[in-house]
């Protein structure tokens, strides 16, 4: 079913000032290039303000520095991005849910599953669990005993909940994500093997977090490992036992934080990156991309770190050679400028001299 | 079911010179080390090399200027692991499908489902999804609405396929993909709280494209995700929502592609390298292992970058100490050659002027 | 069923001594921070030696010389975390099996299940198969052709295991780990085209190994992929074709050892460290987080580099900026030592000169 929305509607909905005429009306969203006259696109990213002067999209929502190489209509907002999510989300709606639960699903019987809920074929909820209202279960997801799974949260094909994991409301879990594994405890007995360390802590997931695909958090090992609300971890991240991480924090993808790590609250974990364990981060720190975070941070603020910059292969091997010898550049220049310095003490009191003998 | 062949008839098959008897006959593969009367091996990689005079294969295939240290049975090419891969496939053909649908398996009414395909126990298929010729759906796959699958495609085990994700010909997705899961589009709210931007695009994947284990490909945010034909991408990678990667370029396990980022044909991404966002990198570019690839790149060659030597970890921590210092390092440097400099002038000066006095 | 145990037969089981009541009893483990009297804590890391004194905990695990800081009850260890996981494992023991196959499992009909066994509904386990004595096979796990699974082995959900593969006795594979997929093995042909090399060797997995959720371990090309007995691979880790690990050796979150590759015995590999292919390494090395490892290492001990230590961003991109004068500096510096010690051999000429002139 088509949503058709006017500028009018849209400029009081998201009390955004318009420009054009008011009856101009859209009913899906396409980037600046791909957009025709029934679209609604945005601009906030500058790389694409080149792209706005051509673009025949019925409505674009925009900032208002940007209006003037807008000849038709738009929506004028302070964050274009924010509104463009909001009526995106309008005019394309979630399919609606299918309440109940497929004939060739596995429910224990011990189980309790909202009559509001979907569950799909295969999957497989152990004794105990609680399905919350409205959740979605996909087809072949395991959800192992005891776990909860609030309201209106939806975990997608082939996802993995170990027994006792809480998952709070309007969660979203990827397919392949795997909650509650057991953590990489291990201690060394006397022959110089190992010996798992029971991992007797759960995962305690809150409200409107998302876990993108294949990433892996791993159960605490005494207490919890605890992810707060609004938390948001992209795809293929390793989550270690015992982390916290504090509200609204983001994750991309393939980041990895080690075990008993603590992550403040509002963080962005740039791709790739990776987090010691055993250390803490405090709240609104901005980590960049691949970089190598060793020790905690105590002050807000950007921080970088792991990676050299890229190159063509034989500048970075023969920079890199170097690298190997820094220990010693540093110690010999400093030894050069004691020389020189020296000298320069020689030659000014020579000079001195010279001076004097001038006299 | 053994295959056997001669020399004789693989020399004329692939347009290779042969070298002994050419009844001689092999049914199988195996290394140069282990290899037995009945087997073919080969040797490409010059590394093992010292293994070709006491390898016992009933026939090795080498190159031309190998031939001398090689007393039985050869075959010469110029790319021996190429032909060494067409020989083994003839050998070792993968297991020929069991058409039909498992009784296991769960098909939506509204799905197509070619009657020479394979659908596995366990297996899921949505509504609308359409599935080709010969195609292999392993157990436990799920694939959602509105799915195309390719003729002679195959889908491993519990690999996930979201809702209208478009697949080639002749693919094959290994256990734990997932293809099509919702990018990660975030919008910062006025509380700090984040916004799921909806994910709208798709992915589309060309014919003949490979797909690691537990790789994880986005779906677009607005257009589609691309992977071009022949595209070949190992275990445990990420590819970020809109990326678009051309024609033959392969990507090793664990290389990490961030969203909207373009890579180009016939490029090999070594493994562990991690690509930024919103950059281009153009045709024929090889990216070494781990490298950190942040820039656009715009001239075919070979990049680097990332990473620094491995050392013992002393020499490691004493070298990186001065990696901070580097900026200063390089400014006191520049200091004492200017310095150094003003001396040397002062030096030629007095010089000149003893040369002067003595005139 | 709660166990519960007194000082003085732990003290006895386990050749500690004893400190304060014998008759001190405890029923779980817990935090040092958190437990309560029925509690028993340890502590190993000295991060947490401020948490002793304060601890409630009715019985605490402790080293001789953290004695003094302890009132209460107390067991003396040379390795406490060993004693710890020892405990633990006894008053929190895995949930019994539920021998036997559930009616919702598809096992093939030539595949053999011992009685013990336990298979969980979804799982798919192919013709050929062999799952040994007390074996647990979890929800949706698929097992392919000829597969045999050891005793005492568990399988969690998810798990996907290709044909062939030989998992021994005691290992756990947590959700969403694949093993055997095919090797990235691909020969290019004369069009710039891939054609993949067949990969014929299988996996073979020792004893007491363990492989963390969503880690990938790949098929040999020809002879077969092997992790010897005890080998402890975390979550996210991949492992290519052909690669050998030695006994004992373990692998943190996210590490990735590339093709053909052998890592000898009781390694440590730090999480996120990069292993390049076609390399050795010998026993006992130990390998930093994060660290990029590209040559064989023949000399036990810990090796790192990689990465550069983390900064504030601004500081890291002035320092990054001349990691790429690294070599241009590294000149200048020679040159400049050059010209200061040509300089001071005349400077000593010329003292020496002087010095003569005075005589």
């Amino acid at each position: 079913m088509v949503q058709t929305r006017t500028l009018g509607e849209l400029g009081r909905q998201y009390g955004c000032e318009i420009h054009g005429d008011p009856a101009t009306t859209v009913s899906r969203v396409a980037t600046l290039a791909a957009a025709e006259a029934d679209c609604i696109a945005f601009l906030s990213n500058p790389l694409y303000a080149k792209q706005l002067p051509d673009s025949r999209a019925g409505i674009v929502i925009l900032q208002q520095k940007m209006l003037g190489q807008r000849q038709l209509a738009a929506l004028v907002a302070a964050d274009p991005y924010l509104v463009y999510a909001q009526i995106a989300a309008e005019l394309h709606p979630e399919p609606p849910l299918r309440a109940g639960v497929h004939p060739r699903a596995v429910i224990a019987e011990e189980a309790t599953v909202a009559a509001t809920s979907q569950v799909a074929a295969g999957a497989v909820i152990g004794s105990g669990a609680v399905i919350g209202e409205r959740a979605y279960i996909g087809p072949n997801v395991c959800i192992g005993e005891g776990v909860t799974v609030g309201a209106d949260s939806r975990l997608m094909a082939n996802v993995s909940i170990y027994p006792g994991v809480s998952i709070g409301e309007r969660c979203v879990f990827h397919s392949g994500a795997v909650i509650g594994a057991r953590g990489f405890g291990l201690a060394k007995d006397a022959n110089n093997g190992w010996i798992n360390v029971p991992q007797l802590g759960s995962v305690v997931i809150g409200d409107d977090v998302e876990v993108g695909a294949n990433s892996a958090i791993d159960r605490g090992a005494i207490d919890d490992t605890v992810i707060a609300n609004g938390v948001k971890i992209d795809n293929l991240i390793q989550i270690g036992h015992n982390v916290k991480i504090g509200e609204h924090t983001a994750l991309a993808g393939q980041a990895g934080v080690a075990g008993s790590t603590t992550i403040g609250a509002r963080c962005l974990i740039g791709g790739a990156a990776t987090i010691n364990g055993h250390i803490a981060i405090c709240d609104d720190v901005a980590v960049t991309g691949a970089a190598g975070i060793t020790h905690s941070i105590t002050r807000p603020g950007m921080y970088s770190g792991g990676i050299v910059p890229m190159d063509d292969v034989k500048s970075h091997r023969k920079n890199s050679v170097r690298f190997r010898q820094l220990d010693s550049i540093a110690r010999r220049l400093k030894g050069l400028e004691k020389t020189v310095a020296n000298w320069s003490k020689g030659e000014d009191s020579k000079d001195q001299g010279n001076q004097d003998s001038k006299d």
